[in-house]
């Protein structure tokens, strides 16, 4: 088809890039050119990626070997794609990264949180911060995006109803994420070892987590917002749960008006709001390989704190579909191309 | 559109009929009109279902209100089929069945194996076994189809070719099976309670196992096949690893060769052959929602043992995917139909 | 021995009951005479207690068959103790009851949280709250213990010294509660069906949790605590991850000072300060069948947040080892009689 | 203690390692003077083993710096306590090793299983076969022992009785091993990065296990025994379950008979017969931690065919706790020393 978009895939054998390769292949309008990959230069992508057998004949190859193509995917570890941006430019009109290097439009708030200078400060404004449900209309066209990050999207797209409709009666907020191992990538790690990883509640990242930056960035009001993030025992996944104390009077039909009213019309946010059942909150289990991200909220009437809970797939929602659905919206196209899959249960 | 399928299901609250839903939902050619449940009537179907929230308006109602449709599909518990069969072939002229009561074409091995007489033995020939790699022409046109059992499956794909192309070197043959805990139903049990159910490796039939029937019935040279099956630490998944002895002189290739020609054109088998890599041998783990059945195998030369081993989704390839496979066969639709997910990774 | 005590388990057959038999046999000041189970009568207790197979020849006996002992342990569901306690106190001089009918000392806290009267007030004052780190000089020479919450415990352990120490800048304590499914009890419910438990990441009392009452109570300075606790794939064990913002100018010395001084000689309390190694924060996974409270904490010193992180096994310092403990203590044992499991790696 | 044993454990930041110096630990004629480790050498033990932490205040030497003692235990990679042996042997008069190194007694059996030349052959008849349940007599008094391998030690102890007792009807035996991921050690790799292990189902080893030279070394009779072995989702146990065909005639009882003989007096053996409630066959999920083999089997009578089931934990009776078993009985003390723990319900 003339229309369809050729893409090449920049760091396709991580679970980012290989998340992005498998919707790919089932999207209508793209059409995938190359992968690459160092460490498993020349081998088939299945070998990697074992969902894909059967599914593509493409095989890695060498990043010195890119060629040409209408839209770069980047998934490169982070600084890759912005010391490496005049290069890849030259490779294509469009890019789309899903590191780090340009979330932050502030690059203070950069170095602030990643503890060095930003290589290439003057590109950050260039990028449009790929976030549907957000910036809808400053992707309409835009041939830069920037991934946002996994566990920033679950915690933003949770807030940010109840942050622009209510001011907090006090400020501090507090986020708490729950993660899957996949979100540590793919490199064999101590921690990562499947007989340390499994089964552990462990709280990597008390305070310090770098996505607090693109929440102070993305939320309304700019409160402070105090980010904690545990690896449980899953492989996908996020749940965040969030803590914010409204001023008296807010009621449990308030706060559901603030989500209705800013996602009504959202393909892919759904409201949780059953009282029957085992399933009366946002779960990340039943979303695995969906682009849905799950929110829920309770509403405690004696001290007003609201709990908002957020879930989505960290490498769908959290990284490649989101990043898909955004680049959906850049090209003009039907919003939910290639994103259909529903999930399972159990 | 004229040419859609109205469907009813009848329990659908359970994990077949809701795996089946969710399929169909995504079917171009499948219109679900009702979905039947006692003991959850009246109530929204992602109430049980959270994974179909927002994608369906269907709600459950009771089997008395069940009403005329182009298809029933029944997931009920074993022997509602057969002693309610002339009720439900007057609601429609099309019944698919995922019970074992239509399984098994001889009346007596029936009663050996479920410890009672078939409630309507006549009945047993009209429907046909759901296997579209075994009986694909068969099912070509057909109206009664006859959903296979889920470890029976898994055996049977695996162990085809290779009794088709070989005369075991001794006859008896041993297959193990390791499977997830969605195949015993949604029903909570003190076997099934978490804290007793996770991380269990539970040899729950050792010996005795019911699909044991369909093996000796679908397999060529009708060798004795014993089949042991162990619970593991899994929601869904089935590995088969079966035993079989080859004469001398038999290679790798041979073997290989034989697969080869039985699956060369079938959409949903894939051989497992890399000899490079951590994904060497089927695993369920990446089937996950997917109608894939991956067979691979090992010879050991020294002994001519062969080891299969064949990895399958028990609710999708063993169960609800199977069957729409072959109600797509039966309907002369494109094979592949609502089965194109590829499924994850990691 | 004349010295050992003669132990009667009441409702014996449920996880916390079977815990403590578990302990007791290992105990060698305990002699476990009777065990009861109304669902269970008759049976040997390795029926239902697979790991006392071989440790014990006990069966169950119906609640009706109890004999006099020196000690009754009530592993009962809430209110039973209460209601029946005429009958247990004459049975027995001693009662240690794990359930929550005597852990609060205000009835109207009581029936705020547990929404009705409590059944029998004037017993409240007569139990100690089975705290052994609170409550050590009251525990001496009691014959009454109230056993703790399992994640009130958790939460009591990780935030006493820092509010003993400390006055917090703001009131408002944010309490989260991570916690495997043994907590739940034995009875299968839809909830603990291992199809649906299994891989949940479910916030299952974002509000409103009774354990909320003990925090309020044991806590030094009356602060406003918020807990919102939130079952993860494990079948032991919870963290308790707690927010506290302290005044300006309070240091990580500070903060490991009032922990050392509160904790320096509690042989179950271990403060995991390690800086290296990919064991740096407390983690339910290595203290499986143990009676350690591993706690820590990270100090924001930007915005003087403190997380504190407390972890246990929720059936062990939980439950029925914090209360062995205690039993130790009222006893003029040594406290670690029984409790020396040092848990498992990896 | 005038009678204690001064013990050096070489390569001990292993899980095979970590878990004998666990064991010693709590071990009262037990002293541990040294552990080794190159890696973490100079580092406190409770960094790498953090169940220990509060329990030791050993630090890691490195292999260099080790001293004499009156036992050393090797939990080193193959081949290392035979090449290094003469260096091992001026420093303690006992040694236990843990490694594959002097299993075998046969160097021709050796060479054909791990593909090279034993590099000290003449050593092999100097060690015992260190398996109490079969070598009780040879083990007292004995200085030099050889660990048995993990899913070795589970067939052996599965099928001794039974092989001892009758001759199999039809000679090849097949055993299935699931395993959980300690017994893949403690280095990081792909294939034992948790998003990539974690739920597999993977049969890793078809066809070619080196336990089965072990298993034909020791068995009665010396029937051909095919060994598969997969790996599932657990960290630590090992469930084998053996396909055995015995002559017609057979009954229940005598087999059951069998194992009673062959068990009888065993401490660590248990038949499991339960008939009735949900532990009715062997499961590793009880067994963590403990020194434990659990025992199960069934016949069936049409075809003569016994499946055995046997449990363990790979790290204790799989390795280190029959290690120490084999090590009280060579010193004349109580077998069951430091070997008490019950194990977990649930």
């Amino acid at each position: 088809m003339s229309e369809r978009l050729n893409v090449a895939i920049v760091g396709a054998s991580g679970y980012a890039g290989g998340e992005f390769l498998r919707l790919a292949l089932g999207h209508p309008y793209l059409n995938v050119t190359q992968v690459t990959s160092e460490r498993f230069a020349k081998q088939p992508v299945h070998l990697v990626h074992p969902n894909l057998r059967g599914a593509t004949r493409l095989r890695f190859s060498p990043l010195a070997e890119l060629q040409e193509a209408d839209l770069l995917v980047l998934a490169l570890p982070h600084k890759e794609s912005s010391t490496r941006f005049d290069a890849f430019s030259q490779k294509a009109p469009r890019l789309l990264d899903l590191s780090a290097d340009f979330r932050l439009k502030d690059a203070r708030t950069y170095e602030r949180f990643y503890g060095e200078p930003h290589p290439r400060p003057e590109l950050l404004e260039r990028f449009v911060y790929a976030n549907p449900e957000l910036h809808r209309d400053a992707l309409r066209g835009a041939h830069y995006l920037a991934g946002a990050g996994c566990l920033a999207t679950a915690a933003i797209l949770g807030l940010y109803p109840l942050l622009k409709y209510a001011v907090p009666a006090r400020g501090d907020i507090i986020v708490e994420g729950k993660i899957g191992s996949s979100a540590a990538g793919n490199r064999p790690t101590d921690a990562g070892h499947h007989p340390e990883r499994a089964g552990v509640v462990r709280t990597y990242a008390p305070t310090g987590h770098r996505h607090e930056a693109e929440l102070m960035q993305e939320l309304p009001g700019r409160f402070p917002v105090h980010l904690t993030a545990t690896a449980i025992e899953r492989v996908r996944g996020i749940l965040v749960t969030a803590h914010v104390f409204l001023p008296d009077g807010y009621s449990d039909r308030d706060v559901l008006g603030a989500y209705r009213e800013a996602y009504e019309d959202e393909p892919f946010i759904r409201l949780v709001t059953a009282k029957r059942g085992i399933h009366r909150v946002p779960d990340p289990k039943i979303l695995d390989g969906t682009n849905f991200c799950d929110i829920g909220f309770a509403l405690d009437n004696d001290s007003g704190r609201v709990v908002v809970m957020s879930a989505l797939d960290n490498l769908v929602k959290g990284t490649a579909g989101h990043a898909l659905q955004a680049l959906n919206i850049s090209m003009g196209w039907p919003e939910t191309l290639g994103l259909e899959f529903l999930g399972l249960h159990p």
